[in-house]
């Protein structure tokens, strides 16, 4: 199906340049920096590339170090901060809970000026994964986590709050890998939302912000909290089948399928799908992953539909006891370093995002006197 | 100087259509649904033009009436708002307050299902102006105001509650002015980054909370203060032409001059100079006025730059009493309409908006061991 590339949607026009990542333009589909990120998600850990994308390369050994630690460092909130979150209702949605969070987090540490960029980032990059779990575990366990951890990771210190202990070898480098994948994917969506922001030169805060209210939408981000939902419905992959043909004849969009660039596959799925399948063995699983791929299967034979990063990450995380509600604001916790990045090099060289619309609506007339109008 | 019609900015390229206004296509400059805005600004109340925004038709007397009776009934902030705005620090720019107030207003409000959109519409409509006054008033005066008065108007509401006094006739007119010219203006970098976001079919709030972000920024409704700023430093009007040549000399941008769209004029500028020059009468001021006025002549005798809707609202809602800080959330009461009649219009005809990038960096290249590298 040849795509439409104008008007809205954008879709193939293009809205400014990047050195950051290539989506669907070289054979190995997705570049950070130059770098695959298949390689990137079997040889790294998420700090790495964090760095790679935020400062231009990759680390040494010893600024991987010092970038760590400096992370940890990082982690504490502000007790204005906890007061917010402690305010937001149980049966919030998570990514609005983010939203609010990082907004607030502009309020107290605000940027004052674009050299502090490097500087707001990094400490955003390190306390979210406490902004979420300082507000689940409030709300929903009824206790004030210590957030400042000395985990390893970014990936650990989230599991680590979460469950209330330290977690497995596998969990943490399946943090690492689906951390990398999200990372960073051109101007998708919510990246693009704060390069808009960013255009204005508006405060990182403000651009972060916007993006994760972009990304929380269904067709987005919050496509794998959709997958979940879906796939949890069904008991074994021969219902899941009867189920998908179903929505199909019903010409129900599908998440976790599909990608507005990509056109026979996602780069990522293959990677997550494979993590899923470990952890699904690791667990004793016998339904979610054989159901996940039947779904694929069948969207793929039916509708030469494929799966996007998305898919697979629904059952990985769910094997980990992760809260099909936090899928989302995982993808923040990673993708903030996209984000970021973007907004960086939209102030390197920038003009105001302002496009035209086609006009669609009345002629000039003019205003009727109050009584005469009905 | 012709304009770069591509490429970073998307200036000039249709990113979508819309009913909701022109922006310098047809003579008259700009108009609502039709409607030109020098006649909608002479004619009419701010709530008629936010319900012909938000509802399509301008309103009987009868709808006008009950719409303004049920915006005073949505005035009140729940606790836990007023809560998080009492933890806001004084020296926070009132933008970043106004986006977390938002945030936190969708966590408590939250917009289940599109079929809400214009209930949680009025709700900001009616509340924004609590959300700031309450901070302000708290801050700056330490006194927890009561944001449920009976005042006759949005514009009103806000001054009765900024300085504890209903507000004159006079006041209350350039008000109702102020807030039509800014309510509405086709895809400007807010309204954009309003419909990208809604494009993902997330919820209003976040719509709305990224567009606060994008407004923030100093090239967009930032601006009206940074001309504040500029403005009270000039003496005299000789003064303030002596340092505007200096400026221009040293290619500063000057804010409130220039426009992405329009090339010679702001139609909004005559209306809003010559209330600027009614209130500069009525408090007997004889520099601010004329200095506006010598920069407006300066900078297009050199330049040919002319005033955008933002110069000349600095002096007027400096005449107001209004304090500079919170030029740009005023601002935000008002765009707030065409925000949200654009993600209704978006929502109505979706498509994820998803553009290109340029790629400028880095060939493939392969991950190097940490060990190896410098
Ligand atoms: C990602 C997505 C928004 C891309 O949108 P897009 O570029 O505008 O869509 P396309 O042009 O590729 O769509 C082509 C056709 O395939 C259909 N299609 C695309 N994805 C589909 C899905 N997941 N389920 C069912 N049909 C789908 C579209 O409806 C369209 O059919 P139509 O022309 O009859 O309307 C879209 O694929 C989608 O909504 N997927 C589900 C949400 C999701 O997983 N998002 C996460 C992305 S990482
Ligand atoms: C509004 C604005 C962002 C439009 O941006 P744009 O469409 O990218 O700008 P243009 O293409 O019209 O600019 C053409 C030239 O005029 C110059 N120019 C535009 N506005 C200027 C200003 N306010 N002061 C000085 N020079 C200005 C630009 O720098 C550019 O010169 P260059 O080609 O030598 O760089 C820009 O005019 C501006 O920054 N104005 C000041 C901020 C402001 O008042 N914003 C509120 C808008 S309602």
């Amino acid at each position: 199906m040849a795509k439409q590339l104008s008007g809205a949607g954008l879709r193939g026009q293009v809205a400014g340049k990047t050195a950051l990542s290539t989506v669907g333009i070289t054979g190995s589909g997705l570049t950070y920096r130059g770098y695959d990120v298949k390689e990137l998600a079997e040889k790294c850990q998420f700090e790495e590339v964090a760095y790679l994308i935020l400062k231009g390369k990759l680390p040494t050994e010893q600024e991987l170090a010092d970038y760590k630690a400096r992370l940890r460092s990082l982690r504490g909130l502000p007790q204005a901060l906890k007061d917010v979150l402690e305010r937001i209702p149980k049966d919030a949605h998570p990514m609005d809970v983010l939203r609010t969070g990082c907004s607030m987090l502009g309020n107290l540490e605000t940027e004052e000026n674009f050299d502090q960029q490097q500087d707001v980032t990094d400490r955003m990059l390190a306390c979210f994964p406490s902004i979420i779990c300082y507000w689940y575990r409030f709300t929903h366990d009824g206790v004030k986590i210590d957030v400042e951890t000395d985990d390893d990771s970014i990936g650990s210190h989230f599991l680590h709050m979460l469950h209330g202990e330290k977690p497995s070898e596998l969990h943490a480098q399946v943090m690492h890998v689906s951390l990398i994948l999200y990372a960073e994917h051109e101007f998708n969506a919510s990246t693009f939302t704060a390069r808009v922001c960013a255009s204005t030169l508006s405060d990182m805060h403000s651009c972060v912000t916007g993006a994760i209210g972009s990304l929380r939408g269904p067709l987005h981000g919050g496509a794998n909290e959709a997958a979940m939902e879906m796939i949890e419905g069904f008991t074994s992959p021969e219902h899941a089948e009867e189920e998908m043909l179903g929505k199909l004849a019903r010409k129900e969009k599908i998440m976790g399928f599909g990608h507005a660039i990509y056109s026979d596959s996602d780069p990522r799925n293959e990677i997550i799908k494979m993590w899923s399948e470990k952890l699904s063995k690791d667990v004793g699983d016998d339904v979610l992953y054989p159901v996940s791929v039947r779904c694929e299967e069948v969207m793929w034979r039916e509708k030469k539909l494929f799966c996007n990063a998305d898919f697979f990450h629904a059952s990985a995380y769910n094997f980990m006891g992760i809260p099909t509600k936090l899928f989302t604001p995982i993808f923040v916790m990673s993708r903030l370093t996209g984000w970021a990045a973007h907004v960086m090099e939209q102030r390197a060289d920038n003009r105001i995002i302002r496009p035209s619309a086609e006009y669609t609506g009345e002629e000039l007339r003019s205003v009727p006197a109050l009584k005469d109008r009905n």
